[in-house]
């Protein structure tokens, strides 16, 4: 939304392809309830972003509709879509791919955490699924929790499954949530299990030092091995690093920080454009540090978390910068005739 | 220099006003040696950066060129610059604030690690010189260092000198400086100490793991409190907090991972456009997560550290985005006679 907002914003014509039937991607297929960090509603948020494309002269919309093929070079993009059944072509100069990512399935591989045994064993989506309702219980029995945790780096930061990265937002996400639930349900304990608490830049002072002061979230520098039932609750085992102990405590809700994977859409475009991939499927950028949004074909840009692991800020600074290029690449190759 | 670089491609005039004698910023004035996390080198880079807006027709560079004062509005700003003594007035559509940051000065208000008193107690800035000259030796007496370490978050994550905020890059700075000790001096041992690791995103893989795998870093979770001298070598008092104990250890050179605060120049300019700045003197940008680079005022942007602490991908990143916003507004504001 917002690549093709900066390019509709420089006198461009632009057309986005979503596969869904309406805009918003994962925040809205997801049912985020407040972004992080500055919790403002991401309905709303979405919806501004939605509504600057809407009805923009500059702006075609198309929904319901899949990427097939793609031929042609910089300048003289012909890329197959499918929309109702019915293919046809659209002519672009240039192409920003902005396909995201896939939340790490917590059941993939690695079952120590129960995910699929124990109803109150949830993920950061599920989380925020409730918070946005409203009503965060125990999926088990609709009862408030007297004692939830967090369990950071759950496929992230993870060599065995081959997700050494981090995943950048778990941390500030884990905690934003922890801050609503101690809003919604004030009786309840909450802790975070984390190897290291990565807030970066203002999101220490933004989010980290609220949680622990003014909502007394428990930060534990721990790492949990497996969590099992318990009567009615989950034990969750592991080891409490900083206190040095073998560390077993019962909970009502525990919450996996899943991380980010790329998503089918990316890695399925990416190869549609022959673009490389880096060796986790995440779209590869060239240039270092100094690009970061230029891929491996001339023409080809990608924005947010399709290339790797980011943040609403990443996102949009890169979709913005992704615009920029996206024009900056058709204006070099309209050679004059 | 990538905010001129993408206006210019977009095909629209850009005046850079640089008050130094030539293009680089902090990286070219600090004498940066390799980029984090890729280690490309730093003069490459920017001669790289450099070159792509030096004989553009697009650009005109102003060096040893002080801003004055602005007034104007969005669409018609009348900025005034001093060069050689000489006044004059840039007429702009929008203007792009690109002035960064300054290095933390560990000798201001707390002077505990002694920066200022022992000539082995240096900074991230005064090792990188040494890496970039190739001679990594003890400033006191020219001799190569047996053991060395860095501490984390010196003057950032600091309540008590009012910046609560993480400067996002130094944990991958002191990595990737631990790993060129390591290659210069290889029987120097290398200890980092820190609060939180944050190699968020690729540097997991991309500079952590290797320095911690490959080049054996220490990497050591603990506060160090004061140092001392001790005979000619330096006595680093603090608490392991993975060990739980009392630590004092010596070491030939100790490096402060200096933060990162808003420079004079993003101080003075933010005052001059009446920018609003946030509570540290950084840029404010508004629309929370969803707009890095719009400032209070309409038709001035912000990139790169001017609004906060920022790694090199988020300084190309925001720089593209700002290049995009200042030529929105530019059209936006040039109505048709």
């Amino acid at each position: 939304m917002e690549a093709a907002k900066g390019i509709a914003s420089l006198g461009y014509k632009v057309i986005l392809v979503e596969k869904r039937e309406r805009l918003g991607g994962t925040p809205d297929a997801s049912g985020y309830a407040a972004l992080t960090p500055d919790m403002r509603n991401a309905d709303e948020a979405i919806a501004e972003m939605a509504g600057a494309i809407t009805n923009n002269p500059n702006v075609t919309l198309m929904f319901n509709t899949m990427v097939m093929d793609s031929s042609g070079s910089e300048g003289d993009f012909k890329v197959k879509v499918l929309q109702d059944g019915k293919e046809s072509i659209i002519e672009a100069a240039s192409v920003v791919v902005c396909t995201g990512f896939t939340h790490f399935d917590p059941g993939r591989e690695t079952q120590k955490y129960g995910y699929y045994e124990h109803d109150d064993v949830i993920t950061l989506v599920d989380a925020e699924k409730m918070l946005k309702a409203g009503n965060f219980v125990r999926p088990s029995n609709g009862e408030k929790p007297k004692q939830v945790c967090f369990i950071q780096c759950v496929g992230s930061r993870d060599r065995q499954i081959g997700n050494e990265y981090c995943s950048k937002v778990c941390c500030g996400i884990s905690s934003k949530q922890a801050i609503e639930i101690r809003q919604h349900v004030p009786d309840c304990k909450v802790f975070i299990f984390y190897i290291d608490m990565r807030m970066y830049g203002y999101w220490e002072n933004e989010i980290y030092w609220p949680a622990q002061e003014k909502y007394k979230v428990n930060y534990v520098k721990g790492i949990a091995t497996e969590i099992v039932k318990k009567g009615d609750r989950l034990l969750v085992k592991g080891e409490d690093t900083t206190m040095r102990r073998p560390m077993e405590v019962l909970m009502d809700i525990v919450i996996l920080a899943v991380g980010m994977e790329p998503s089918e859409g990316t890695k399925k475009v990416a190869d549609m454009f022959g673009v490389k991939k880096n060796k986790y499927g995440f779209i590869e950028t060239i240039g270092g540090a100094l690009n970061t949004v230029s891929t491996s074909v001339p023409g080809v840009f990608a924005a947010g978390a399709a290339t790797g692991p980011a943040d609403l800020e990443d996102c949009v600074s890169s979709a913005g910068a992704a615009a920029m290029k996206a024009i900056a690449s058709l204006r070099k190759s309209a050679v004059p005739a």
